[in-house]
């Protein structure tokens, strides 16, 4: 913890650069006049040697140092012993030497004012202890210096239109790389090779690619957040390992969607085990997936689980508005191979788009044009679609169709004997306003260099084709900062196991402040002699009443259906006896008593502050399946009404009280706004979690009630 | 319905052919040494124009007949006016004209003896009542004059050895299309242009490729079987869009795993939408797909989900062996890039597959032998695996080490920047007995190629070779056909609404007899004036018992916890009333009366025959979210106990009563032979269906016992 603490704080206290700050930062590491190369090699085939051989191979205009303290000369040219032999304080520093010298080699660059150092080597949080302390003596340096730095563990930092190649990573070992309008940023150091050839092979082309490292000083978002203002920028492709500095990513991809600028993130940990690994190789702490689904998406960012729809999908992203909330999602699908689209569809509608039907004027207006399909999801030209006028028509009729968000065509082996007759209607059409994309069954390398040379958006795979579309219609608009809420002023929302609890009398008495109901309670001393007059009748619950005891139910803390006044002073009894058997040592000085609460179902309501991404609020369906299925909606907190009712909808478990087969319906107008009231917790930077479980849901009309309630301040 | 008999009852009529039988058929559909083209055109660009330029641009070496009645040549060689004009009769005749002419053709053709016809027109079972009648004319031909047909919809049936080029699919389009030893089978005409052009693409080669169409006569099961003794096949790449004939393609799979060729199939239909499209566009009904993944399985049919698993999975699959029940799926993974190498693990646990750490005595080895890893799940050699001695030692070692069953090597960009020397140490690697597949990260075309020349199966994106690789380890002996279950000699099995259903108390002794225990019952005449004796104690169920009412709670049927002799005539008569109303007409003579059974938790357990895959057993967690988490488990029936067992297992809301987070634990070896008893029905041909529902699972040792039961039967 002290060590977790110890790599997470520092970050907090560096100042973010803006505007002009911003502009240097940027071109002191994309484009800087002058850099030197700490530990050249002479030997291009080593890693150490890639950094000069790939800045000549391009052709990088600026001065450029090798230093390398045992050779007057790599690679041909004359090499500088050290950083203090030079003859000018160089702007950027590709630091590739092992990893102690790294960080003397960064301490010399802060004293010697080089404004930004890249390190190549690794050995630091991933290897634990030691490695924490090389984090932190990096990080003192660049506070005491001002030295801004990446890394550790990069593989460097390129621009391919400056040609500035500060990287390490076989794959820029190519003369020929073109420069796009794409920039991308990768945890991965290996990534950011894959990135850039993947994207040649299909004519994605950079502006710039970096992989972050460690973000010992500079994040990801930082490093991404100076490129904003770049006009040689369209968008952006992110491979994510962890949700680290969500903060500074949040602020990055808030200032790209004003600047209309799309973002496409890759991001691993699906699984536990690529979570676990995450930690292992980055010594970055694992959040939960979903908790990054919903940071993402709160961030307007584009989600894809597919490699290459992080590489194709962004030219779909630039052509599909983002939806405010509650947006639409209907695709129209035309095709000349049914088989073909079927496999685009299948995995689209497993993603939740709605696969639309033509209407019935859309299927008049193209019967008046001469074609006729089928009513049916798909508008099957079948071999018919492989002629122009059909397929031309057909996509014009489609795309001016008020029924779909977007148009998806897909071609069958035209698209490979004849691939400029077979683009040429999806490229004539795609001016259109509405977004059209495309996907060629057969291998049709020619088809689709011509649609990517129009613009128009094409995969190659169908799972990618449906990955891209699914994200590019689930992006929204991004919640906006609640100033108080996000906390920029606050170091690192602090989580885990501390803080004060609450008793159950307490934390109820908070959450009910903020409008949620709770039942009638009474609190009643343990050792009272004589059952009292309660507000309500009985049969009751009485429960410990107790901070100490977290899990009441597991002592026996808990009775439930206690019919009259004996049976409350013997329940009384039974729950001292057990909970002192079972918790040793705990302070049993009161009970609470409540009636008993029935209600059509019931749910976990939660609420937390969140290591990475800050305040979150959580709906699960109640009982034991909860766990098992993991039935839950998230958040980020606060959250609004609308917001609200959609997270109800996203919880399986609760379609039984939406009138599902005809039960009766319960009250989850009432439960949301009882989302919204504990998401208001965002507003409280003292609270640090909540949770009502149960909240009993009742019928329609009747409202929701809390039955158990914890809250746990943050000190 | 009728409609649907009408397609699907003929087919049961023709023999499966064997042996001899098989050899001709093989040698008349994919080495004619005749073919008619009846419907050539003359013009290429049609595609009715393609099959005679593709047989000449191949350089078929058969006699070709053009068949045009309206010219004297097609592209330029001497076209024939009809059939009958032929100085000899042709094998094997593809029929590309429109609908009508096509139907009259299939029949000339049967009159004069022609072997073979594929038949490329649509207007069939997938334009409804006409189409249907369509069909059963082509059938009622082959079992009048014996002519085997392939189609309709059929885009045709090539073999690239013969060069037997019979089809109008555009990406046949080539000179160069180089044979193979897989053979493809699709139920879309397009995709087998996908297959061919995707696959030569990265050097996958097709020994012959059929598009089977609707499927009138031969089945994709049939056609494929006709191959199984060819030597220069060695597995199958089989497209599905529905389950219809499965029979066959169980008979066909068996066989197929006897002769140790592998085949691997995507089945499209993971949802609803694509589900409802494959019967629009086919004709065909549309099963639930988890009922197509069993079938699959139970045919050790490896099926994946991504179009480039299918491509590239082959390979895979000829080198793991083929687990019988129970057998372990973990892969050790080594990698130069983490990032890389988790991007597959991601997909492969998510699949269900363990990804295994490096076990201690594996380490020490790898210490001894100069490498240094960190003990996580990932064998990561960082930048130093890119050395040729470093990768080959890690591989030798991960490949004999008894913890891994399958090694995976993800490499980065030096597959791109160094391709000959970073594959060689996977190529010299893997002939160990041990499957080894690779991932490259970069685009490394160079390096897959290597790759796939030396037989190691290669990946072009990490979720293919996730695919491919949880497919492959998943794949299990096809379950054998028990011959009575089978009923090879039935037609298709009946499904539907058809059959007399039992009332509760015969099914539940119908059941019982099986050995299932049901609650104790007495049934009661409904007018009875005296509350009887019963053999148990109150409180008491009671319901309606009748044949004739399906969903008895749904007409106010049932009476739960009854509490005396008084209580119970009332009960009677509040049913009686109830369900007059809600049922007029329904005899309302009898009720069934038994004890309140008590467990810690309820099941679903289902029988019926399938429409497609014949029968099934089926296992659901208990209550409403059955259905909304469709939380089931499904199996071929009959199954043993093991694979009760593992039924179990696979139902997420069963956790609760395997003794999870402390709960008692439910009596799960009594419910798995319950499940086992229950599966014995596919021994009886008179039963279409039985239901439990629910199943009591009372405390471990206390047994399990049916509370409510169904049983319809098949006439």
């Amino acid at each position: 913890m002290a060590a977790d603490n110890l790599t997470r704080d520092a970050g907090a206290q560096r100042s973010t650069p803006t505007g002009a700050a911003h502009a240097d930062l940027r071109r002191w590491l994309f484009a800087p006049v002058s850099v030197a190369i700490v530990g050249q090699s002479d030997d291009p085939s080593k890693t150490a040697g890639r950094p000069l051989k790939f800045l000549r191979q391009m052709g990088y205009a600026g001065r450029v140092y090798p230093i390398n303290s045992r050779r007057e000369q790599v690679l041909g040219e004359r090499a500088w012993p050290s950083l203090a032999a030079l003859p000018e304080i160089p702007e950027h520093a590709y630091i590739v030497t092992p990893t102690e010298a790294a960080v003397e080699a960064v301490e010399e660059c802060g004293r010697l004012g080089v404004k930004v150092a890249t390190v190549l080597a690794d050995g630091f949080a991933e290897t634990g202890r030691e490695g924490l302390v090389r984090e932190s003596r990096l990080r003192e340096t660049c506070a005491r210096t001002g030295i801004r730095l990446v890394g550790p563990s990069s593989l460097g930092v390129v621009d391919l239109r400056s040609k500035a190649m500060l990287t390490a990573n076989a794959a820029f070992d190519e003369p020929d790389l073109p420069a796009g309008r794409i920039f991308a940023a990768s945890h991965s150091g290996s990534l950011i090779g894959a990135l850039l050839s993947r994207g040649k092979a299909r004519g994605v082309g950079f502006a710039g690619l970096v992989s972050v490292g460690n973000e010992v000083d500079l994040s990801l978002g930082e490093i991404c957040a100076t490129t904003l203002d770049d006009p040689g920028i369209d968008g952006y492709m992110l491979f994510l390992e962890t949700m680290r500095h969500a903060r500074a990513l949040r602020r990055f991809a808030l200032a790209a969607a004003q600047r209309g600028k799309p973002i496409i993130a890759y991001k691993l940990g699906r699984s536990a085990a690529a979570r676990e690994l995450a930690v292992s190789h980055t010594g970055a702490l694992a959040g939960e997936d979903d908790v990054a689904d919903v940071f993402l998406k709160a961030c307007g960012i584009a989600r894809v689980d597919t490699l290459d729809a992080l590489i194709e999908g962004l030219p779909l992203l630039a052509r599909v508005p983002v939806a405010t909330h509650g947006g639409r999602r209907r695709v129209g699908v035309v095709t000349t191979t049914a088989g073909g689209a079927t496999m685009v569809i299948d995995p689209l509608a497993s993603r939740g788009v709605t696969i639309e039907p033509a209407s019935a004027a859309t299927l008049a207006r193209l019967a008046g044009a001469g074609i006729e399909v089928k009513p049916a999801r798909l508008v099957d030209l079948t071999i018919a679609g492989a002629r122009y006028q059909t397929m031309k028509a057909t996509l014009d009729i489609l795309l001016a169709a008020p029924e779909f968000d977007l148009v998806l065509a897909v071609v069958g082996s035209s698209a490979r004997a004849q691939p400029e007759m077979t683009v040429r209607p999806i490229i004539d059409s795609a001016g259109a306003g509405k977004p059209l994309a495309a996907f060629l069954a057969p291998d049709a390398p020619e088809a689709l260099a011509a649609l990517s040379r129009a613009g128009v958006p094409n995969f190659r795979t169908p799972e990618a084709c449906a990955d891209a579309i699914a994200a590019a219609l689930a992006r929204r608009t991004p919640q906006p900062y609640s100033p108080s809420s996000s906390r920029e002023a606050d170091a690192a929302p602090r989580a885990g196991g501390d803080g004060t609890m609450l008793d159950e009398l307490a934390a109820g008495a908070r959450l009910e402040r903020l409008g949620i109901a709770r039942a009638p309670s009474v609190a009643l001393d343990a050792d009272i002699a004589r059952a009292p007059r309660l507000p309500f009748p009985f049969p009751v619950a009485v429960k410990l009443l107790s901070a100490e005891v977290a899990h009441k139910s597991d002592v026996g803390g808990v009775m439930l259906g206690v019919a009259d006044g004996g049976a409350l002073l013997a329940a009384i009894g039974a729950i001292r006896t057990s909970v002192a058997k079972r918790t040793p040592g705990a302070r049993i000085a009161r009970v609470l008593v409540q009636p008993m609460v029935a209600g059509l179902g019931e749910v976990l309501l939660g609420y937390r502050v969140d290591r990475d991404v800050g305040p979150l609020v959580m709906l699960a369906a109640g009982g034991v399946l909860t766990e098992i299925e993991r039935d839950r909606s998230l958040r980020l907190a606060p959250v609004d009404l609308a917001g609200a009712r959609d997270m109800i909808t996203e919880v399986r478990g609760l379609t039984a009280l939406a009138g599902y087969r005809g039960k009766p319906k319960g009250d989850l107008e009432a439960l949301a706004h009882a989302v919204v009231a504990i998401s208001q917790l965002a507003e409280d930077a003292g609270v640090a979690e909540a949770e009502i479980n149960p909240l009993i849901v009742r019928p329609a009309g009747e409202g929701v009630v809390a039955v158990d309630a914890l809250v746990r301040l943050m000190v």
